[in-house]
């Protein structure tokens, strides 16, 4: 998802609208080459031709610059309505399998572990993600597969997945790094039925 | 440089030692005053009263500082002790409590987003971090239960515990952060057990 402020045809050159477009452009060029960690402000600034300052004025901190100009790795109606399609037998294994395939291409998987550092870096950008994870990833699969709680199945799915991504890439647990695919896929698929479509009330209470 | 003057009967004047333990106790009042995200290392040099570069040169980043002098929030053999004694029945019920109590209270919860945000901002200190995860908690933890693959279990449960961990408390995904403990307990348990002492094979496949 890309949230644009690109200038109309015809604002003026220097005009603060084009300022923010080259800004925007540079940013997503360097996030995308760079990484997250490894971009700066004042690298975009100098790409960019503007001040430092301007990029914070217009755009705010690193973390939110990047929220504001990342674009999630798959769209999120196409893949969900494939994954919920064949129906809830299988359903989360489907779903590890995704998460999976995500987080093993490497420009995808830079996208969500930048993604998870700014929120850790940053409340404002935290926020930010909140609403993008919330409002167009988690919230929507869970209402489109019509069960109770919708929001707690979400939130429950977004806790597992984004502490894999964690695990996996940032902390770099090596059981997680090494164990082949369908072994990952195996152990994470009940929990992910569980969380989608089984009850959350403990059976043995 | 100046040396603290509590410093240890013995040690001579501007040894090297006594400005390590200055640093480290400093770091530690400040680590646990401020929480990690207000820490800086300027700050702890001037409670320590040495040059920050002097910080630098002992302790690396302020991500690998807060590793070395972070103390986790509960004793991990007496912990695991309490929740494997009363036998598999009724485990992972027990861990999701217990992970509970500790994100609920305030000081362990700062040292637990401390070490989530550390480990995302500085790779040095995510390595410190897996080593601190898997040789002090995950994997004693599995090897204590005595079943297949310890070392993968342990790091599934990592992935859901630090999961959830930084979906409620970093990224405050408002129902886990709104759901009452009972709801999120039930949630959690099979998972935890699925985890701990479950079949990692997929049934349905």
């Amino acid at each position: 998802m890309t949230v644009r402020r690109g200038r109309r045809p015809g604002s003026s050159p220097g005009s603060g609208s084009a300022a923010q477009e080259a800004i925007l452009a540079a940013a997503k060029k360097q996030f995308s080459e760079l990484g997250y960690p490894k971009t700066t402000i004042r690298g975009i600034a100098r790409a960019a031709k503007v001040d430092p300052r301007l990029v914070a004025h217009y755009f705010g901190s690193k973390q939110e610059l990047f929220v504001t100009v990342v674009e999630l790795p798959f769209d999120p109606e196409t893949a969900f309505a494939r994954l919920i399609g064949p129906g809830p037998e299988g359903l989360g294994r489907r779903v590890a399998e995704f998460a999976l395939n995500v987080l093993d291409s490497p420009s995808a998987r830079q996208t969500i572990t930048g993604l998870l550092r700014a929120a850790a870096s940053e409340e404002q950008a935290a926020v930010l993600i909140r609403d993008l994870l919330v409002q167009r990833l988690l919230t929507p699969l869970t209402r489109e597969l019509g069960g109770d709680q919708p929001e707690l199945r979400g939130s429950l799915l977004g806790s597992q997945i984004s502490g894999l991504a964690f695990a996996r890439h940032i902390v770099g647990l090596r059981p997680l790094v090494e164990a082949p695919r369908d072994v990952l896929v195996d152990a994470l698929a009940p929990v992910l039925d569980h969380y989608l479509t089984g009850s959350l009330r403990d059976p043995a209470t």
